[in-house]
C-alpha cells in the first residue's frame, strides 16, 4: 500500500494541492506533448508512448511532416467524440498524402502489464474492468489474469480512428472523448494519449449536423491551424504545464477527497469513485 | 424476470427499433413536459413527479407565471453541468419576484420505493449503488436495506440548484448534466427529471469564463426566451415526441445490444455497461 491515503483528517482537493510539494508534479515532457490548435485556440494532449508506442512513432512523424495542418474537425458527436483528420480522405485526387509516416499500423488496443510502470490502484469497483487505476497519469484498466492493461476511454482520452479493419487506424484519423466516457470502446481502438489542457474547446464545439456527428460540407467544417510536438516549437510559444504525479500520496489524498466529498455543499459523501470522475490536476508554471 | 432479454440472435439497436411495435412507446404527458427556449432552439425536459413530487409542483407553477422568461444561462461548467437562473438573484431591487410559486422547498433528495412503479434492474454493478435500473425511462438507483430510491445524475438529468443549506432550493435555479455522470451529486440535489431532445444546445454552449463555469458578467450569458409546460403550449406548436417504454422485453434486447455491441466495427463486445450510457431512444411522430 505504498500510496494509500492519510489517516489525518480529510481535506477539499483544493487546500491538498495548495500544501503540494514541487515534487508532486512533474512537467509534460515536450516530446510527449502535441500542440492541435485552430483559431487562437490550443489543445494540449499528452502521448502515452508506454501505451501504444508505434502509435505514438507515428503521430510524431505525421506532426513532423505537418500533415494535419489545414485539415478539419470532420466529426463532432454529442456525448461521445470530435474526430479530425482529412475532410477528403475518400477522394484520391484530392486527399493528403504522407511522406513519411506510416498509412496505417497493427492495432495497440492493449499490451503487456510492465511491472517497472507505477501504477495506483482505484479502491473502487468498475463496471466494465477487473482492475482499474493510474499510471503516470493515464487512467487504465488491467486484466490481471492475461497480463494485459490498456488506455481507457473516458472524458479526454485521444485515440486513433479505424474502418472496420483493426489494423486500419494508425494515427492520420485522431478522436478526443467530449462525453460520458464511452468505455465500450476499450480495447476496440488505439488510444494513445490524453488532452490535459482546452478540452473545453472541443466539447463546445458546435455539432455536425449529420448522422453521427459527422459534418456534411467541408465549409462548415472547423479548419486545424497545425498540430506540432512540443519539442518543435520554440520555447517561448511552448505551454510550460506541469501534471500532478500519481505514483504519490498526495494523488491518493485527492482520491479519497473526491470518493467523500467535505465540501461544505454535500450532506451525503458518496463513498465510491467512478474513473471517469477522478481528477488529475495540472498547472501553468513559468 | 419480466424483461429479460430474449434469446435469439443479438440484433443491432437500430434493427431493434425498426422491428418496434406502437405499444413499445409511450407520448410524453404534456402535463409533465417542459420547453425550455432560447433563439430557435428547443429543450425538451420530461418531468418526473414520482421523484420529486413538490419539485414538480413547484416548477409546473414557475413555469405557469413565466418565471425564467427572459433570465440566463449563468453558468456552464465543461463536462459538468449548465445552469439557468436569474442572474440578479443576488440583487434584491432587480430579482425578479415570484407570484405564487414556492421560493424554496424541502429537499426531495429520495423517496420511498413505490412498488407499483416498474422497475428494469440493470443486470451490471454499479460504482455508486446496489442495484440501479430503469423506472419509466427514468435511471434511477435504490438501496433496498433502506426502501429509498432516487433519480442518478447522469448526462441529460434535470435538477434545482440549492445552497449549502439543503432545503434552499425548490425549482428557481435549475441545472442539466451536460458530462461524465457526476454521481456524487446523487442524494444531495433534488433531479426531478431528464432532457429526452436538444441537450446538444446546452451541451455546446460557449463555457463560462469564470471559476466554476459561471460568466462573469450578464451582457455575456445567453438570454432563456421562455420555460413553458407543453400542455400551456397550442397543440400545433407542441413537439409530438414519443419514449420508448422501459418496462417491455424490448428495452431489455436495446440494453443487451448495447452491452454487446454486435456492430460490424466492434471487436471486442463489452459484456457490460454503465447506466450512464444505456441510451432511452425518443422519437418524433406526426
Amino acid at each position: 500500500m505504498p500510496y494509500a491515503a492519510s489517516d489525518t483528517l480529510p481535506l477539499l482537493m483544493s487546500d491538498l494541492i495548495a500544501e503540494s510539494k514541487p515534487s508532486d508534479w512533474r512537467p509534460l515532457d515536450p516530446k510527449n506533448t502535441l500542440y492541435l490548435e485552430f483559431g487562437s485556440r490550443r489543445v494540449i494532449i499528452e502521448l502515452a508512448p508506454d501505451f501504444a508506442p508505434q502509435h505514438v512513432a507515428n503521430v510524431r512523424a505525421l506532426a513532423r511532416e505537418r500533415y494535419w495542418d489545414g485539415l478539419a474537425m470532420v466529426r463532432v458527436d454529442d456525448n461521445y467524440i470530435v474526430q479530425w483528420a482529412d475532410p477528403h480522405a475518400e477522394n484520391s485526387e484530392l486527399a493528403r498524402t504522407i511522406r513519411t509516416a506510416r498509412e496505417t499500423l497493427p492495432a495497440e488496443f492493449d499490451c503487456a502489464i510492465d511491472p517497472d510502470l507505477p501504477f495506483h490502484r482505484l479502491p473502487d469497483n468498475d463496471v466494465y474492468a477487473e482492475v482499474v487505476g493510474f499510471t503516470n497519469g493515464f487512467p487504465i484498466a488491467r486484466d490481471e489474469k492475461d497480463g494485459r492493461t490498456w488506455l481507457v476511454n473516458t472524458y479526454g482520452t485521444v485515440g486513433s480512428g479505424r474502418e472496420t479493419d483493426i489494423h486500419s487506424g494508425g494515427g492520420k484519423e485522431l478522436y478526443s472523448v467530449i462525453g460520458h466516457a464511452p468505455r465500450q470502446l476499450d480495447r476496440n481502438v488505439t488510444a494513445f494519449g490524453r488532452v490535459r489542457l482546452g478540452i473545453e474547446f472541443l466539447s463546445a464545439l458546435p455539432r455536425g449536423n449529420c448522422q453521427a456527428g459527422f459534418y456534411q460540407d467541408v465549409d462548415s467544417m472547423l479548419t486545424i491551424s497545425s498540430v506540432r510536438l512540443a519539442s518543435e516549437v520554440p520555447l517561448a510559444q511552448r505551454t510550460q504545464l506541469e501534471i500532478l504525479r500519481t505514483d504519490t500520496a498526495l494523488f491518493a489524498d485527492i482520491i479519497e477527497s473526491r470518493r467523500n466529498r467535505h465540501d461544505a455543499w454535500f450532506y451525503k459523501p458518496a463513498g465510491h469513485i467512478d474513473i471517469g470522475n477522478v481528477p488529475v490536476p495540472v498547472r501553468l508554471v513559468e
